[in-house]
């Protein structure tokens, strides 16, 4: 069913209507009386509507139901990936949202390559936000995940070890499994940290140790930066129960 | 530790030569008498060697070791991918390497979009094959995962049929999960076939239950035809103990 993502605030009245971007993508769809689509605060609520009216500027839809978001994950699962070079952020977004994380947090890290200054950081923040709000409508999600910029690598510890569960990845840990880690105690919410092109130092991961993080190996192959916190992730809503 | 892959004739002595673009590759890494690296023979079998000389042109090798490759996964995933445009299937090609899959198999569907002739599928899967090697080379594998390209899916579903667990995925399915259908019964191959960007019709999931393909739902979610075999690969990677 087609989804469109509004403001929480327009979906309290028994009647909405959709404008702009909204109207249009409708307008794509060719929407007729009586078809049946879903409105979303991108928040985890949702009103199945059926069409009422179609125009060129404005799709007016009737509530029929309202309810709690039947597609996100039980799991709260954010990932934390420092800022890799090129496009390998934006395909992280992309993909992320549609196996369900609550949000996606980059920062730096010792052998970031990628330093953006904050003027340009400001425009991809923009861009990044878009792609997973897009995401977030193709896949079914209920909530559109945050994308995070946070200043440092101290920054990203601190705020990743708050989750009930906070895992950092490492290509040199051979003893701790993600099964391990995953299976030792119950949780709601978990951070998935993995590194840039260049792989974390040893003293960041000693720094990110004492943050209160559990290292973790995703097996004896190498994965490539963007390919780690998806495997992750797959991994961990496999576990949660989600498929 | 460095890996280059020479073919399993090229192994049998106890010095080792490399040349060619390997050694050019050498030559790109500075590589000096005594420092180690691995030989592959891209099946599974690999040699430690250390360097005894490096000219320009060739790469002299002393074998330590022979010994199957340690970093190759237990279980023998095969990949199916309906056909997907542009480069997607690339994409997949080179994750599902890097993941640890035995070997990446596309086949046309209804709703495939893409119908490359026979000429430009000879040409692409050379490409396809050249990017497993890469992958494999870069995550550290022992064994480059096989592309291939079969005609049909009916003759999809008989190849993948003759795993030991062979599971088909399908987002109309809602009551049977991937985890439900790895827990089940034991095996040690097992084949992951998903469909194109339009999906699998209702009839080819009828055929592929003939066959004798498991239907399983990869989540509430909607994942992009490329995602969702990663998705399972890492899955399956996970519940077999790799990581």
């Amino acid at each position: 069913m087609t989804r469109f993502f509004v403001d929480a605030a327009q979906m309290q009245t028994d009647s909405i209507i959709l404008e702009g971007q909204n109207a249009a993508h409708a307008r794509v769809l060719r929407l007729k009386p009586g078809e049946q689509v879903l409105v979303c605060d991108g928040q985890g609520n949702e009103c199945l509507c059926s069409v009422h009216a179609a125009t060129n500027n404005a799709l007016e839809l009737d509530v029929l139901e309202r309810r709690v978001s039947a597609s996100e994950p039980k799991i709260c699962a954010s990932v934390y990936m420092a800022l890799p070079k090129a496009d390998k952020l934006e395909h992280v977004i992309q993909k992320a949202t549609e196996l369900g994380a609550a949000e996606i947090v980059t920062f730096p890290t010792a052998r970031c390559v990628s330093r953006p200054d904050e003027k340009s950081l400001g425009k991809k923040l923009e861009r990044w936000q878009k792609i997973a709000a897009s995401a977030a409508e193709q896949s079914g999600r209920g909530r559109i995940p945050q994308v995070i910029v946070l200043p440092s690598y101290a920054a990203a510890l601190e705020r990743a070890a708050q989750a009930e569960k906070a895992i950092i990845f490492y290509e040199n840990e051979r003893a701790t499994t993600l099964h391990q880690a995953l299976t030792c105690s119950d949780y709601n919410t978990i951070s998935l940290m993995s590194g840039p092109e260049g792989g974390l130092e040893e003293t960041e991961i000693q720094q990110a140790q004492d943050a209160g993080l559990q290292v973790c190996t995703l097996g004896s192959r190498i994965l490539r930066c963007e390919t780690a916190p998806l495997c992750a992730l797959s991994a961990v809503m496999y576990q949660s129960g989600e498929f």
